[in-house]
């Protein structure tokens, strides 16, 4: 089903060529992740994305003509899917005002620091998932590929600001308060280092235990900063 | 000059055979950690290493046999030169009791506020060097390559390891305490997300407030759980 009037700016008709070619560039984008986060860039191929989502050497060329444009479009891809991603966590609230203590359940009312809780857990998620794992991969080849590297700076700049900015409004952070603002960037920072150290073990049960005291440690800045 | 007394595990003799194989494997060792962090580990071969390092590939081949060998001895030395870096920094100094304040200059002294600043900066520092690079490269290359992956899976984990016992002598923190182990832990989560975001881009602007704001943050929250 292609709905008619729900993608204003992309004006979708019903014609059949264009659905098939909007089908098989979302396949090639899906294999392409796929192909960094399980191969990583050094075996990411334009031959091997095309194979995997089962299209035509020739077909995926007329998408992406060079490697960088798939495995651009690809982290493109990786980080709408990240922001939808991060739509669709329940958003912490207002907070109440008060006071709140650095000692797990000490002075911070249980529903607020559930609901940062929740956020935190969600946020780290995302940073631990085959979505990040393919971008990191992307990432780090771009340190050493002269054609990569300003667009995946740029791109990552751009995930970067919407992540930060999504998170604000989950945690109900007011960014005009000093020291919010880099509160809030520190804990991106650190899901980015936990998605790091998950990369080559399973990293779970130490990343729970750090995300429960770092939601009380967030949930008492950002209470005291407010 | 070699010295004939200090280090006693390895008793050094003044054969200069001896001391040219040492100062080939050191260069070697360094030339890789150079190789790894400019070039990645796709550009990173022992051949080019050998000619950094103004060693024939022979030479080079009789000190590390494999590919692997040499890399993961490199990630090792990087892993000693990270100890020494972080043996060298001005420890904290038992912190004394009393309360602290999440607000920047609040409650804590300014005397242990300014010593978890320059334990802060300086851990965060090691994350962002060459030495962080080098072993980001190695890392993120092993979770695609079998034969690398659980040498460098161990050496991780020990680095880890090391990284987060000098950490906590140099913040005075008390493990002792709940929520203090995994304070610091996300503490050095944060410093590699660190280390990642300055990979294509100087972030060291932005690197710096969010030291700042931490710094504050985590003088709180040790004075706390203490």
């Amino acid at each position: 089903m292609v709905p008619l009037t729900d993608a204003p700016r992309q004006p979708r008709g019903r014609d059949p060529r264009q659905d098939r070619s909007r089908a098989t560039r979302q396949r090639l984008l899906e294999a392409a992740v796929a192909c960094l986060a399980e191969l990583g860039w050094g075996g990411s191929t334009v031959s091997v994305v095309a194979e995997r989502a089962g299209v035509s050497r020739g077909a995926a060329q007329h998408h992406f003509p060079t490697r960088e444009d798939l495995f651009t479009a690809a982290v493109e891809h990786v980080a709408a899917e990240r922001s939808a991603a991060l739509r669709a966590l329940p958003p912490r609230g207002a907070p109440s005002a008060g006071t709140a203590d650095l000692v797990p359940g000490g002075g911070a009312g249980p529903v607020r620091a559930d609901a940062t809780a929740a956020v935190v857990r969600g946020i780290v998620d995302l940073y631990t998932g085959p979505l990040f794992r393919a971008a990191l991969q992307l990432w780090v080849a771009a340190a050493n590929e002269e054609q990569l590297r300003p667009r995946v700076a740029a791109l990552e700049a751009r995930v970067g600001r919407e992540a930060h900015r999504m998170t604000v409004a989950l945690l109900g952070a007011d960014e005009s308060v000093p020291g919010v603002r880099e509160t809030v960037q520190g804990f991106l920072d650190m899901a980015r280092g936990l998605g790091l150290a998950t990369l080559l073990t399973d990293d779970s049960a130490r990343r729970d235990r750090v995300v429960q005291q770092w939601s009380h440690l967030l949930t008492a800045a950002l209470a005291h900063t407010r």
